[in-house]
């Protein structure tokens, strides 16, 4: 056998001639839904791994890391403790778990076009939703996210979108245009604030996150981004808060220490003051490409991972 | 062919069940030297790479980040402008390249103990030095750090400690003791600092990192552990400045950048005052890992790399 | 993804220097019984394979090669038309089914220590079993080869062992010594044969091969060593017939396929006088290594994989 | 290290969902000729192999298996003794080293369109050509086969071809052609016989070789299809012997030993009277593919491999 710990391996690459490897215990389960191919497997080094379309999404050891910083950034970065919260995507219910966290919250809704990838994470990765799916204020809704926010007149103190890259032109690709980002802003109230997650931020490879970034600034007079290492992708992630009013930059270690008192119920394991500056303040070649980027994302001129 | 971009890979892992790879172009050189299997390759997405015992040192695309990261950090945290560096091991010349951006450096010694290593990297690696090998205040020395250490009368302001991870017991573990450390502080200058690249600092795997961490802290009376992610290890990788009076954690990015205006010559690429936050700003796991490590590394009781 | 057709691989090295590699489609079933890890995955160039401790015993789309050249030479060189068989091993049940394809058996005991994987394969692969644990001739029963030769008084026609080779000192390294192989023989109507799979007969790694070819030509008057390509393997795969009377190499191929005809109730999908030619035919570096061997392998002083 | 005997791999796959691994020790030589890659690079397992355009084409430890495979059936298969010989690609010198063997060739042409490649070969494989090239018997041309077979007035005793399989239209598939194959036919004496590499023959991937064999059909009146495993390859490898006269199919073991008792000087490792009948008597299902094919390759309807 190639390695003593499996014979079997999981590749992912993040360019043609560059990838990230892991060796894989087993299938937990395997599924095509409508709209993608799913598998949840369990992995030697991080446990259970959601895929979609050969892409891990999340993993049972670091997911914490990536839905933490998905989320509270945002979360924090309102100008009142938040008492409503929309999710756009995130299958797993981990995101959703962390809106969950804090007490202000009255409502939390959950829009996730597939329905079958909710349903088999609930039943298969009970350590990333715990129970967040049976919370009351949760209202789960499979159906497409920009439908849902045309029709709806609900307004929303924190919006998150965490979803998938667009692989290919379809409807997922109007899910990161202006027209998108828009409709988002607007459904937010007056001091809400988003996030999302935007893709890598590794050396050379800026060029969806800075488009996003530069996107946003059309949008929003507060766009903050910021990143972490993701430690089962192999490479740094790259999120971004939005915001009508607060700027999550300008908010320091102590600051950031105390909303987290105020607003969180429990300790959380990744966020914190000191985390927040590690995330926010971006290496030199991240905001130089940035400042850099001169594209605008529009329904017209979708953006596609390569 | 696996891949379009190539059909030679290699396969660095972090762990017996994690791995990263990349496509390779060809192999430039390949020697075995009195200590170590050399390599150095062009990777299709990295440019050239020096390779040491399979594990890859540096690449020609990001070294910039792992250099600058590994040298500024201590020579902007000595109290005045360093008058004279020295660098153990580095074999790229890419260190001292970096040393030598400060117009008050007088004097930089290179202490590697692998002659060959240096010569392959002069020849091939012209990209890395850039003529550092050639600058008048450059002394290279090929000779064991420790014996070097143990007998010089000499003081630096600045050292900097740039060696491979001992894979066995050997005399490579000798340079990564308590012991040493007392060394390379009682060379240093009243006001002097050192630096040192430290290992991975990826989730689960900080033992390395924290043991040097707590070592450190026996013989310096400021230790700050910061990290950054180096692309093509595929992980974030740990560094830590120890100094005799300077705490760089208390430097603020106005300050960072003010020193770095007053003491180099010419922009750098990655260190400014914002990327000085990011790195010293630890995430909350690994400040909590740096805590509980209680291993004091010892010449009787040695760190190897498992 | 490294590959469009699947992410996932299966890596099987036949030295450490050398593997052979195939894409997954997924996992049909995975478990691990008392005695091995047991995994049935499919994939995508051979359907359904059968893996037992990280090694492929079988595949969908191949296993009539490795099945047919088991069984037939043995069944075709036993003097009569052979009535009773004895399988060992082989939990797919294909060579059962091979066993069952001629008339004139009247009885065919399968004996797997491993109940559990024949449960699983029953249940999975239908492919491979076509209905042979439901023959009215047919008597499985779970339990130590070795054993059940000791005690039993039963004589069959035909023995065929279909063991995976093993990969440390056990149980399983006392069925592939001169002491089993003399149970084996004396189980042996008078006229009888049997047979073997006997490991890789690729060049420079035949030393497994040679030794049971010459650790059998202790026991046995005839001793004929074959060979044929199997797949799914990446390597072309030894066997042996042994017998007390009939050397099948002798056969031409019209008397083979006369005796198919005779013989085999349906046609044959690989095996076929000129098949019998070409396996029974082992190239020159073949004779020679089985000619240099001298180590006859026994209870004192097993075999074992490397 | 992925392996402790390596962490460079040579991946080629025969499909693209299967593939065969080789670890890397060097990279002897690398460069880009005029028509081709070339690269020699040295394997753990097999030495030196030559490598074009990512695909392995023969390795110090194996070529003997393919060289004499390549030659010696066409070679034993004139009527009399071959007294001249055209060998048509095959830039490493072994196939003519093979064909040197013959003291009754008094002339041996061999015309490599990529002079480039034989100069390498030359330099640095001389453990395959062993002197070949320095034979006084020996021409060397560097041009294109199809041209220098139309334009000269030699006739050949015995032809053999030697070249890889096209990967995209062009020149090359100009050489595989029922009209180039009735060049050779033309310029091959009466009683004089060609061979040709032809492809390999697992089991479902013998589209090339069945066309080349039908192809053939249309042009000589013996053709005889043969093959064997090729350890480097991971794969069986299929060859052509087609002659006007003498059909190889027709010599018995002991007439093979005695053809190379009377024609070749000094033994041969791989090629004898019984490896003859392993080679020559293919399995079931190749022979019912080869039955089945019924496309002719022609000049206006070329063969691409997939």
């Amino acid at each position: 056998m190639i390695n003593p710990q499996g014979y079997k391996w999981f590749f992912e690459t993040t360019t043609p001639a560059e990838g990230h490897m892991h060796a894989i215990k087993r299938t937990v389960v395997e599924a095509r839904t409508k709209f993608q191919h799913v598998e949840i497997m369990e992995t030697t080094s991080y446990g259970k791994v959601l895929i979609l379309d050969g892409r891990i999404q999340s993993s049972q050891t670091d997911e914490f890391i990536y839905h933490e910083a998905l989320v509270h950034p945002g979360m924090l970065a309102t100008e009142a403790p938040p008492r409503s919260a929309l999710v756009i995507g995130g299958g797993e219910g981990a995101t959703l778990r962390e809106v969950l966290k804090y007490p202000s919250i009255a409502r939390a809704v959950m829009v996730d076009i597939d329905g079958e990838v909710v349903e088999l994470c609930k039943k298969h990765l009970p350590e990333m939703h715990r129970g967040a799916f049976e919370d009351k204020r949760t209202e789960v809704r499979a159906e497409d996210a920009r439908g849902y926010l045309e029709k709806t007149s609900d307004r929303f103190d924190f919006i998150t979108v965490d979803l998938v890259e667009p692989l290919e032109e379809g409807p997922a690709c109007m899910l990161f245009t202006k027209e998108f980002y828009t409709l988002v802003r607007d459904r937010l109230t007056p001091a809400g604030a988003m996030t999302m997650q935007a893709g890598m931020t590794k050396l050379g490879e800026l060029a969806f996150y800075t488009a996003l970034h530069r996107t946003l600034r059309e949008v929003f007079p507060v766009v903050a981004g910021y990143q972490t290492f993701i430690s089962c992708f192999g490479t740094p992630w790259g999120f971004i808060t939005a915001t009508k009013k607060v700027d999550p930059r300008r908010l320091d270690t102590q600051t950031v220490d105390k909303l987290i008192a105020e607003r969180v119920k429990g300790p959380l394991d990744y966020w914190d003051g000191q985390t927040h500056q590690h995330a926010f303040s971006l290496p030199k070649f991240i905001r130089k490409a940035i400042d850099a980027q001169t594209r605008v994302v529009t329904d017209a001129h979708p953006l596609i991972m390569a």
